[in-house]
């Protein structure tokens, strides 16, 4: 649970409106049985770094299977002996500021 | 409206514990006026070019005043005419999967 | 001269092949006076904050122009009173490993 | 030989100046036989899926033992069948442009 990590995964060549692509990876997100959070321009998952890295390999096979070119972009915070950072981060900054930020 | 944005700016060299200088950031985000939501890795911004940039660039003004090192990560999706894609990409996502997804 | 900027501007729905496009940023970029270095994943750009963002700005006006969909990755390191650490940094760290690594 | 892995990892509370940790990532890829590129920001390696995930996983664990936090960035580039685009990629742009540019 020390790793946080945001990934982005984008066909290059399949048209501008690639959600089709993006769902299936979703899918597998939410099946993973990993914390995650979904945003306008990635997904943040929760877990060890195999656990993580395996999820980010599962929906790149995926897209693979159809996708000629693919663009992935990986951000990662880990943090020894700190879980729970998923919705703990956010409630920090929060707290700091006494007010309550969009999400 | 067409400029979605997410970005992370941080300090190298002030301690693992960072939350004082982002929640700076987040309360000039906040006080921009622009869409924007926060995430555990970042915080995407909606606007013009020049709207969303000019956040990026107060928040790293005020983060120069005591930090010597900072490190900043910036990913953007610009797409023609079309605007509420803070809240119109999840939810397409959502509509193709025909179901709920976790945010 | 004191930030360090990297970035990829790649137009999504072109086609997997997009150096027609990404050869236009790296004509700006050459024009522009700054110190750069172009690598296969992106192009790292040296100055101050202004000069350095103003060059992806006008990487974007151009490809604006006839791409419908844009996406942009930024990773910028700043560190106060540093100058030419565009080649300084690699500097560094061949001599901390005494040997000279393939750049 | 299908994808192009850029990435950079950064202690985050051990000061200003990481070219200690930096090398010994720098270590490790080098001594991987992957073909690499290392830039003022970030190294680019070539190579499997599996094999470029390897030696970023590697460098991770040997940062692990004596950093608290980490901060990891990661931009992959995967096309179908092309191998060799760690020089390719650039060549390209400089024919397209008649001129050689700064590396």
């Amino acid at each position: 649970m020390s790793v946080l990590l945001e990934f982005s995964m984008t066909p290059i060549g399949k048209g501008e409106s690639v959600s089709k692509y993006v769902s299936r990876s979703l899918e597998i997100i939410d099946r993973s049985g990993l914390e995650y959070k979904l945003n306008p321009m990635g997904t943040v998952i929760e877990g060890e770094w195999d656990e993580v890295f395996e999820v980010v390999k599962k929906c790149f096979r995926r897209m693979q299977k159809d996708c000629g070119r693919i663009s992935i972009s990986i951000k990662a915070d880990y943090r020894k002996g700190k879980g729970g950072r998923i919705t703990a981060k956010v409630a920090s900054i929060e707290k700091k500021l006494k007010k309550e930020l969009k999400k």
